[in-house]
Formats: C-alpha cells, sequence, structure tokens
C-alpha cells in the first residue's frame, strides 16, 4: 500500500464538514478535508439564514465564506473539487478513491456529504432542466422577472423559494400533494404578505410542458380528479432531498431513506472509525446549526477513537 | 390552577436555551425564557472564543450579544433574574417555581441550565482566571504551545486534558489530590506515551501565584509534608464539574455525574414534554456550538411534541 496515511479525512464541505475540520484542526490530527465544492445545502438557500445563532440575517454566500475562512485557518489539508466515488476499509486502513482518479488513506473518516435534490421523475423535468426548470432559487430567480412560476413542494424550503422568488416574478403558485402545506407559521405568513403566492394542495404534478423553454405545467386535481394546467414560465422543484451516501453502498447501515444511521450521542456509524454527521445522516431535523454541532461530535470523537487505538 | 399557560417554557440562557427560543420563536410557540443570566458557561471564558463555526475568534462577551439580540428579535417572552427553583408535572401542565416566588406553567419544558466547573476554592484561582487559570483544555489549550501547565485533578477528565494539552505544552503536571490516580489504565497510557506528562499524586493544591499572567502553583506534598512550587504558565482545574440540575431532583434519571440522560436523538428525558440540551445533560462534549444544535433539536422536537398532543 503506497501514499501517506492521514489521521482523519473528512468528506464534504458543508456544515457538518466545515465544523468537523475546524475542530480536527485543533486537536491537531492529521487531516485531509475533500469536498466538490463548499457551503453544502446552504449554497441553495434562495433567503437570508435566520436561525444561525448569533447571526440575526445573513446571506448563505456570507456565511459559507465566513465558516470556509474559520476552516482554513487550521492546520488542515484541503482539497476542492474532489469528489469521492468509494471507501475501502482493511487492517485499520481506509482508501479513499475520487472521481479524479486520486487515492487516499486515513485511519478515520467523517462523512459529511449531505443530500442533493430529489427529482420529480415526471415528463419533461429532465428536456426543461435549465430551461425554465431548476433545482436552486438563488441560482436562478432573477431569470424569471415579471413572469409566472410554479414552486412544487409546499415543505419549508418550498415556501422559501417562493417568498424569494417573489421578489422577481409576479405571480408565484406553490403546488403541493398533501392536503396541508408543512412548512412553519412563519414562511407561511410570510409568504401571504408577498401577495403573490398562491398555494394549491391536493395537486399531482404529472407534466412539465413546453418548446424551447416551459410554457405550462400539467397537474391532477386530488380533490376534483381533474386534470388542470398552470401556465407558467419556470418550475422549480423543492420536494426534499437523497441522501448523498451512494459512494458508501455496502459499507454501512442506512434507514429507509438512504440516511446513515449513526449513533448520536458520537457520531459513529456501523463501521468502526467511520463517522458521520449533518444531512447524509439519519437525524431527525435538517439545520445548519445542528449540522455544525454533529460535526463537532464526530470530529471530537473520532480523536478518541483514534487515541484509544493508538492510531494517533 | 390559575395563570396563563405557556405551550414551551425554556430554562437557561447559554448557547442551548438562546437557540433554543430562537426556534421556539420562529415555530410561533408561545415561548417563556426564565434565566438567571445570559451566556452560561461561555461568561466564564476571559479568552477569546475560536470554535464556534462562523467566527475565527470572537469575545465571549460578544458572542453572548450576538446570540442574545438574535433570541430577543423572536416574538417570545423572556424573563431575566429568574432562577428556577422547582418543577411539578400535573395533567400535562407543568408547574415552575422561581427564587423570587413566581409561578409560571406550560405544556412543554426545555432545561438549558449548563454546568459549572467545580472551583478548588484557593487564592488565586478568581484573581487568574484568563489569566493563566481556565476550566477548558478544549478551549484554551492552544494558547500554551511550548509552555509548561498543571492539571488539577488525576480523573478521566483530569487525564484527557493533560493529553491534549500535550499536543501544544511542552511539559504537563497532573495533580492529584489522593494516592493514586483514577484515571482508566488505557488514557494512563496514553499519557505516557506522550513523554511530556508528569503525575504528582498526594499533593494538595494550596494557591496559584503570578503577577499579569500565572507563574507558579503552590502545593503539600503530603508524602513528605512540606510545601512545594512549580513554575507553570498554566492551571487547568479538572475536578469535575456540577451540572445545575438539583432543581429537577425526583423528576427526571440523572446519570453518576448528575447530568440529566437525554435521548439524544430528541432531547427528550426520562419525563414526557421535559426536554433537555446543552452542558446539563449527559452529553459528552461540552462544547457551544453542539450546545446550540441540540437547542434547536430540543426546540424543534418540543414542537412535534406539542402538536402531537394537541397542545398547540
Amino acid at each position: 500500500m503506497a501514499g501517506k496515511i492521514y489521521s482523519l479525512i473528512i468528506i464534504g464541505g458543508g456544515p457538518a464538514g466545515m465544523t468537523a475540520g475546524i475542530y480536527a484542526g485543533r486537536q491537531r490530527m492529521k487531516t485531509l478535508l475533500l469536498t466538490k465544492d463548499f457551503g453544502g445545502q446552504m449554497t441553495k438557500k434562495a433567503v437570508p439564514i435566520e436561525n444561525y445563532p448569533g447571526f440575526e440575517k445573513i446571506s448563505a454566500l456570507d456565511l459559507i465564506s465566513r465558516m470556509k475562512n474559520h476552516l482554513k485557518k487550521g492546520e488542515i489539508e484541503i482539497k476542492e473539487g474532489e469528489e469521492v466515488v468509494s471507501i475501502k476499509k482493511e487492517n485499520e486502513v481506509f482508501e479513499v478513491k475520487t472521481k479524479k482518479g486520486n487515492t487516499y488513506f486515513s485511519h478515520a473518516i467523517i462523512v459529511a456529504t449531505g443530500a442533493d435534490p430529489r427529482k420529480l421523475k415526471i415528463p419533461g423535468e429532465e428536456e426543461f432542466l435549465g430551461k425554465g426548470v431548476s433545482y436552486c432559487v438563488l441560482c436562478d430567480a432573477p431569470l424569471f422577472k415579471e413572469k409566472e412560476v410554479a414552486v412544487i413542494g409546499g415543505g419549508e424550503s418550498g415556501f422559501e423559494a417562493a417568498v424569494a422568488l417573489s421578489n422577481w416574478a409576479k405571480k408565484v403558485y406553490i403546488l403541493e400533494f398533501a392536503k396541508e402545506v408543512k412548512a412553519s407559521q412563519k414562511i407561511q405568513e410570510e409568504a401571504k404578505r408577498t401577495q403573490k403566492i398562491e398555494i394549491i394542495t391536493e395537486a399531482k404534478v404529472k407534466e412539465i410542458k413546453g418548446e424551447k423553454f416551459v410554457k405550462e405545467i400539467l397537474f391532477e386535481d386530488l380533490k376534483e380528479k381533474k386534470e388542470k394546467t398552470l401556465k407558467v414560465n419556470g418550475v422549480f422543484v423543492e420536494i426534499g432531498t437523497i441522501p448523498a451516501s451512494n459512494f458508501l453502498k455496502n459499507l454501512v447501515e442506512f434507514n429507509q431513506k438512504g440516511e446513515i444511521k449513526v449513533n448520536p450521542k458520537t457520531q459513529e456509524t456501523s463501521l468502526p472509525g467511520l463517522f458521520a454527521a449533518g444531512d447524509v445522516t439519519d437525524n431527525l431535523f435538517k439545520q445548519i446549526v445542528i449540522a455544525a454541532g454533529e460535526g463537532a461530535k464526530a470530529a471530537l470523537f473520532a480523536y478518541f477513537y483514534l487515541k484509544k487505538k493508538n492510531l494517533l
């Protein structure tokens, strides 16, 4: 086996991964952080962040850059643009392979790869991706100035998306499959204040149609049991996320959602030496400060794990 | 029974309590936060905080005031100067009594009263707090790079502190009052391997001396029955903490340290409707960002608890 062996490899650059990196640096572990990019789920936040304690209101980009600077102040190695595709463990050594073809070795791992947006899997969704279909309001909202758009999903992120879109679009529909929307009272009130947002519940989205660009969305009204169309120029899909845990298949235990099962006291997974933190885990709430706390826990527990095994 | 019934009463104004308050406000729960003061364990930090993600370096007072302003932005009631002395639960209603003689009622409670480090109660201890005297190795170890330090206490946490300090300091003394240290063999072996740690048993610490900063520690060698001094720049007091949980006696389950046992996934205690977060719990690491994450979890889970019980 070739190559230098790190004490710890952290995979992911969201709040969990960055916090794990900050703590790993302070524990003086020989640490490598591998990530596609920085920010994780925060990069997709369309409205300012108001629930990370210490900042009454901060843009996602600002908070990401503050955390990134904080991380980089520590003495750990960071490689951006690296996507991990497989992990193997043999004799207390993890072998981590990336899409670029690089291989890294370590005695412990923290997986903090977060989650990717869930797809609708309906006709038109792929065809019109980038032509009206989007998973990132923050990125694409300004394209819909004075236009009509639909947000699919009446959860917290669906409402956040709609509120953000209301700064640009002249009309925003929220389409929710269930009988009731699940967003917090606070964001529902904000949505109401915009006077631009119309909520349609019991709507089962069936197809996105258009020519060069999205023109309408077809849905089944489950109350009236009939098909309806909405003329919209944009469709923002906000129906939740899929944990980015595929590269761990057959290595650790997952729950039914594909989230990594962890011991929430230590962030241990079913594989000794491999820890997980943040949105990729089976924690109950996907929140920045919760992910950050878990990243800290994972790094501290990894430290004690390595000490106990004489691997530090 | 008289008086208005809150949905939620949060007890404590440290990072866990303040974050619980921020989240409770955002969930629009009718919430009352009772606290003696704000900041919790942070108030004892006279050196800058460098491990709360987003702030490379911030004074404890600054971070407290930022979190406090953030908290106060929400629509919850706050009463400062209130120390809770007892809690009773009857028919889904909690009755909370304070030292001032006030009584408050709620359907759910989050206890986030923190823990206080056990003090030596010797001359110099208060005087040099933040000037060499510390109760938090995780926070302050990096300040003692290439310096000599003493850890008071030969228990598990004393040894853990010493091992952590050995990554920075060039020499670490452990002073233990008893004839033998009480730490596990494992951690004792780790301490040995560092080759930087010297253990002095039967040492009764009597005084911490210095000028602007700690210079030496005075102790009685109980074997030789004479006073001795050690030249050190830092004194880490690791003789345990006292969880501020006395007012919950006979109400919930504790571990041997007097910490409240919680389900770390939900922050539930053994008493339905009563949640706990932060340093008062049996969590493994007493850290600001971990406490904050737990406060968020407790508030969100309390919200679902109350919803489920039709108490919101």
